[in-house]
């Protein structure tokens, strides 16, 4: 990371920003982000970033860094530090008790640790009020991604967390929040078994491998068995039947199964299981928005297609009125590190528009 | 299979039974069943049979026979047609059709095809009707199998029926069924990533393989991730988090990933996941039985145990009043079969009671 820029402007005021640095570290990624008064000196273009342009004059820039490398976090925090003076830290996620002391102790400053559900909590606060509508979306292989223009409140919706593993958190409105269900078949399911099928560790080189494969090699539908015409009227015939149901008979015959087909199987039957119960939770709760987070959703096509289609699919036996819609978001991710320094970040915003 | 001891019995009258032969042609199983009247000078006891017994006069045998080996299923009706000499057979499942022709020119009889889920639902009404009280079940491996005392209908319950794929039926009361939902995660799916990690091809020894697994090696739980006591006080620490959780950290770190123990917790997270389905299937119908049967499903501590814990911790989160049960029967798989001839059955003894 080139961090020369952010030295050749320690001239920059503590105004232009900050105590607005929100960290949230998870079991893989530590997610950092911070806001930056608009107009402020510094360049952030060589760092990876998304400004989300809220109704007031400041920028939100994102960073992220491996837990495992947490130092390479410090050094840079402290960077952004000698440039801004600020002391305080808002921290949430798995490692923010892990890692206070080392916090502390490197950077001299204060740690206001953040419930995890909280800062989520804050963070779609944060999100339902930003004015452009560029942060909401649906998604589908056949109408790509589409910003929704956000012409009321976000709330309520259910979020389900995808990570290793699934949370599905009910948001009623602004100030209520409430872990609902969750699935233990997520992220790490899906991980641990392609792991062991094909050797490859990282997740994004067995999305690619996913790509090369073809669930339907694999995977009984209904068509499979009823032939296209022959399906009972109640059930589609581009329904999934049984996931694997075809593996049996191929071993069976010695029949070459291909590891490509394995992942991608997993992969949809992960998607799909997760987007029905989410999808009767919802009809529960009598919420029509859900929204799909979590870096196994994140930005993968397949996965978000999958869950658009299981939802449609699922909404096929309820009335017009009664529709639910799977939602993705642009800052997916990061919202738990915006969250958590929300709250200060919101005063000041008010205090500024006084 | 001895049919001696039928054949000596040709002097047998038609009024002991039958027309009442039942037979449920499935992908794998061919399940026969037939009535008896009481008092019958034929000896069933060297076939597998389990009676009956109704509020009328009869008994009911059960015989099963490998699809693939429908011979042996045909010789043995002739057998027994040789004693009673009848003239219809009611025929259900797949089977029904593509053996059809095969049973009238073997047998020269006239063969009733019965939709499947109307022989479902006629096994069921069987099954609601009889006196004694040994058909329904729950079960856990602590309290082992209790029938339940049946003072009421069953009906209204939701019947899960687990073979490859996943079924939830709705039995509204003795007139409606209707399918409403289901999971393409259940025995085709089991069997067939089993399998292929495995290399075994046969259910039940990959139910002894999983017998030897202990799942909580690979599979993450709440009390791993926040120690026994720290866990959030709506979260129990005994909960799964992450089917297969800890299997990418042991692939990691070079240790032994034990093949016991992913099909253990393989059979868990199918059990584990097709009971949430259903639980949240049942809120959504306002149902509290909910009878889990199938191949899949029939007999198998490990899965009828989990089901039974999964249905218990769902319950948790619900008011006394509102508590799901989960059971089990004792003919599973015999239902469809017992179901295609009752509608006869039913009339015959209904006449014979006049």
């Amino acid at each position: 990371m080139n961090t020369n820029k952010l030295k050749r402007q320690q001239s920059a005021s503590i105004e232009y920003l900050i105590p607005y640095v929100g960290i949230d570290i998870g079991g893989t990624l530590a997610k950092l982000c911070f806001a930056l008064q608009k107009g402020s000196p510094v360049d952030f273009k060589h760092i990876e970033h998304l400004a989300i342009r809220s109704y007031s004059d400041f920028d939100v820039f994102f960073q992220t860094f491996q837990t495992n490398d947490v130092e390479s976090l410090i050094d840079f925090i402290d960077q952004l530090n000698m440039n801004f003076i600020t002391k305080k830290f808002y921290i949430t996620g798995g490692g923010a008790h892990k890692f206070e002391e080392l916090f502390q102790k490197r950077l001299k400053v204060e740690i206001i640790k953040v419930q995890e559900f909280e800062s989520l909590r804050m963070g779609f606060l944060l999100l339902d009020q930003l004015t452009p509508n560029d942060t909401v979306f649906t998604y589908s292989k056949q109408k790509g991604q589409q910003y929704i223009v956000k012409n009321k409140s976000l709330f309520p919706f259910l979020l389900v967390n995808v990570g290793s593993g699934v949370s599905i958190i009910k948001f009623l409105d602004e100030g209520t929040i409430q872990r609902v269900n969750g699935t233990s078949i997520g992220g790490g399911f899906f991980l641990g078994l392609a792991h062991l099928l094909t050797g490859e560790n990282n997740f994004n080189s067995l999305l690619d491998i996913s790509n090369k494969g073809d669930n339907q090699n694999l995977d009984l539908y209904v068509s499979d068995i009823f032939g296209q015409s022959n399906a009972p009227k109640d059930i589609h015939g581009d329904a999934l039947c049984v996931s694997m149901g075809k593996m049996t008979q191929k071993l069976k015959e010695g029949q070459d199964v291909n590891k490509q087909d394995i992942v991608k199987s997993l992969l949809l039957m992960t998607s799909f299981n997760l987007s029905q119960i989410a999808f009767n939770q919802a009809k529960l709760e009598g919420i029509q928005n859900i929204i799909f987070a979590g870096n196994f959703v994140r930005n993968h096509p397949d996965t978000m297609d999958c869950i658009d289609h299981a939802i449609d699919y699922f909404n096929q036996a309820q009335s017009k009125q009664n529709q639910n819609q799977a939602f993705f978001v642009k800052h997916d991710g990061f919202i738990g590190a915006l969250g958590s320094f929300y709250d200060a970040f919101n005063k000041k915003v008010h205090e500024s528009n006084v």
